[in-house]
């Protein structure tokens, strides 16, 4: 079994708060963190704007706090370690953030971040009269059969889904447009992770969970929630074959149909892996006639030092397109 | 002693050729392999320009040949993992980027690399009477005191290095001219890692070190290069003071001073751990009157799944200011 590795941190209870300081400190005074709550907000907000806000727990850094900013979010409501943030915290960032042409709520769908932020939106329409919608992202294909589609997680299609959304809350004038927008994303999101190692709770210092010295674990949740299925370690082509047979038959893509690929690390995965695997993922999108738009190749949604990565697809059309190549400055992910 | 993790490959012996294979394919066709040789060149590059070429080891990734593209390198020679490219890589790198205007060979501090650009820079001049000049990036200042800073490796400098030096090649008119700024670029680089736990050798599943489970050793090199001391774990605080100390006695910085701040991911750290680090030293630097003008914290120059960070500091002028916030594409560092 996998050891427990080290970290480097000051006392283990204080992780969120220390880390949203140090996160508000590195968007170099475009975002700062709200009277101390555990809100990161846009500074350079401009008077009139449909407001995106989005969030989840920590642990996932750069995820949700990181992509706040210019064509992103407009602030995110920040939760403890894997916990969903605070129907107050959700509240308190939404009033702050609001601009007057009401907000979309975009993040993944976690029955904690559910019940949450739909505590908020009620609140938030009912005493405060505000327009809100909501959109979960939940291109996670390992977590459900298509349909119970609405069942499925969201893992690093989050990013793709945060980009195109605030290029149009940036743009649209209303919430109709913006709300309408984030949904075509999220539906033409399909994304599958594969496990190899753990990573651990900084808290507790414990692993999120065990796999053995020769296994890996393909279409793992973000939280070590289950995968199709526990198996010996392969290839880096193997397995993207896997991935991507899965991602295929839930979303047929052919001859000219256009796409943006994101190959994400959960953690602690070498660049090298998933350069190789991105390899192979363009052999079978070329087999096919498939245009890859634009490449991610990153660090954009961890779990802690858990090693592993996911593929995510996402089909365009020219108004996504758009959305999604506007310039951003975010922590991260930023493009001209 | 610590486990050798897991990883995604096909047959190790290839990890390099399809591993630029994947990583030119992620430039969305920006940047294209050479000839199938170990070479990345940007497809855009304009008719007339000076030339940057930057390169060393394969295993770094998204170092070096990551940061290739607009106002980055234009074309970057690879070598095997953790060894130099060769005077025929950089010879044919160096010949297909010209444009008429000579060459900045722009690379760490590392003996193998030293010679064979030395090597390639002599064959250059000689045998086709290209201007060559030559900028080592020298920023780790645990790797020899002042006296023989020439001696230093270059360690997450290089990024900021080759940021100023990209967009200075992309608007100077002359090779003298960018070689004077990159040369004042990497004099104002102030560099120091950590090590937490090794990486091991694709090719081989060797780890490049041992620590124990309850150390960590300040200073070390990206090859494992002995540092300053091995010491049992320590605070974040702990850990980000110490390197700071030995950062700023080498380099002081005073009140209104402005710098650019770069903590870098060795690999498998959590951004979690270099966001709590961010929070410490800038507390460090307001004692100071410092300015942070720019902060990049994320996965930039790593040691395949080493775990720990780096510090980076470069003082900036305006000059340096201008060319280090010019936008830049590439698949190790974007910006708007």
């Amino acid at each position: 079994m996998a050891k427990v590795p080290k970290k480097i941190l000051n006392d283990p209870r204080n992780v969120v708060t220390e880390m949203l300081d140090g996160l508000a400190l590195a968007n170099d005074g475009r975002v700062e963190r709200l009277d101390g709550k555990d809100i990161l907000i846009r500074t350079d907000l401009p008077d009139s704007k449909v407001t995106l806000l989005i969030g989840g727990g920590s642990g996932h850094e750069p995820i949700f706090h990181g992509f706040v900013g210019q064509n992103m979010g407009d602030a995110a409501a920040c939760g403890q370690v894997f916990a969903a943030p605070s129907p107050d915290t959700i509240m308190d960032a939404a009033m702050a953030a609001h601009r007057g042409k009401g907000i979309l709520f975009l993040y993944g769908n976690y029955a904690g971040d559910n019940m949450n932020f739909d505590i908020a939106a009620e609140l938030l329409e009912e005493e405060e009269g505000i327009d809100v919608r909501t959109v979960r992202v939940n291109d996670d294909v390992a977590a459900a059969p298509p349909e119970r589609a609405d069942d499925r997680r969201g893992i690093a299609g989050d990013i793709y889904a945060i980009k195109v959304a605030g290029g149009a809350a940036e743009e649209c004038d209303t919430l109709d447009e913006v709300e309408r927008i984030a949904r075509k994303a999220v539906g033409n999101l399909r994304s599958m992770g594969v496990a190899v190692a753990a990573g651990s709770i900084p808290e507790t210092g414990k692993l999120t969970f065990e796999l053995a010295d020769d296994e890996i674990e393909i279409g793992m949740g973000a939280h070590g929630e289950a995968g199709i299925a526990k198996q010996k370690i392969a290839s880096a082509d193997d397995v993207a074959d896997q991935i991507m047979e899965k991602i295929l038959d839930d979303m047929p893509l052919g001859k000219g149909d256009e796409i943006a690929l994101m190959i994400n690390n959960l953690g602690a995965t070498t660049m090298m892996e998933m350069l190789i695997v991105n390899r192979r993922v363009r052999q079978i999108l070329a087999d096919r006639g498939t245009i890859v738009h634009r490449t991610d190749v990153g660090t954009f949604l961890t779990v802690q030092e858990m090693a592993g990565f996911s593929i995510t697809v996402m089909k365009l059309d020219d108004e996504l397109k758009h959305y999604l190549d506007l310039p951003a400055r975010s922590v991260g992910l930023s493009n001209m």
